[in-house]
């Protein structure tokens, strides 16, 4: 993990509307890849990879569907 | 992500009915497929891939499930 | 998506025992590969797949438990 | 789905202890299996593949580890 | 699964600290496949195919989460 | 598991904010491993191998995502 990488942007989990917690819920899970991949062109070429797998689309789903849970008990669901 | 693609439709988790807040569930989760892959003729020719496939289909199926967890707590699951 | 197909049988979480929450499991898990996949004649030709595979069994029963999970919660587990 | 299969043993989620609930745990996610593919000759050939298989084993465990969160959460963690 | 064995240690899932609550939860994932596979020389065996797969430690460290987070909530987090 | 191995640095779930929770909530991951695999010349040898291949990043991603699940509601999601 990169030591200055930051993980959560902003810092809080608190979200003005649920498309922003959706946004958020990407960011997160993009970060923690970022973080445990650090090395940019490498990302770069698994890119393609997985965007263009149905298998791995779903799993990038089922990943930010367990960040966007957090995320939105943290918001009290935008109620 | 494309910056203009909307990720919850209405910006809201709340729905008047379950079966409402099911439908929710699939569009949110096809919609992080469509903000990672955003070219349309490439999710056309994954398409037949992941319908076709039956373990594909189970994986759609757990991130819908994790995804109305979240739209039934959201709405006290319409009790 | 079919825009006829009912997603949530009675369009409600709420069952009068345990029993009956865990069909309701199976058939919301059910509904969204019929969702998915409209095709009736393709999805009796995937059946037998997932059917005798090990590996998919296990993934419909974790399926299963996610559904069951959001169902009990909205029942107060029966208590 | 057999109509006749039951399966939640004893119609509910309490449990006297926390062992009986893990019991409990492993019982609902093999009645999946058995509501899924009713045939008792082949779920009998299929049960070597996965207690031989490392990758199947893990994910037998994920799945009691989600059934036993709701369990668990029902018997209000047997406090 | 055995009758004889025991499936939570201590029968409670309430543990002094985090640390002992995450041992707790690396037990309980691992009696799991104790009593899928009771033959313990087959699951010697197994242990290096898991052991040095990263795919297959990556999978036991989800399973343990999940096993975690009920032991937390039991816990109220060791707050 | 190495008796000696700490599984929760400072032996809790509590940080002060969310982006110190993200960073725990890798460490715990990461630490999961190290009690599954205590060879640490083996798990050298296994890096590359999760940190270069698509599906791998998204799984730890998925495990990370789930363990933070628990420190934010730990934390009462740093509200």
């Amino acid at each position: 993990m990169s030591d200055t990488l930051q993980l959560v942007p902003g810092n809080s989990l608190i979200t003005a509307t649920a498309e922003e917690g959706r946004q958020l819920a990407i960011k997160l899970s993009r970060l923690i890849i970022k973080a445990t991949q650090p090395d940019a062109a490498l990302r770069e070429r698994l890119r393609p990879i997985y965007a263009e797998d149905a298998a791995m689309l779903i799993a990038i789903g089922q990943t930010v569907a367990t960040e966007f849970a957090t995320i939105a008990a943290a918001n009290n669901y935008w109620r």
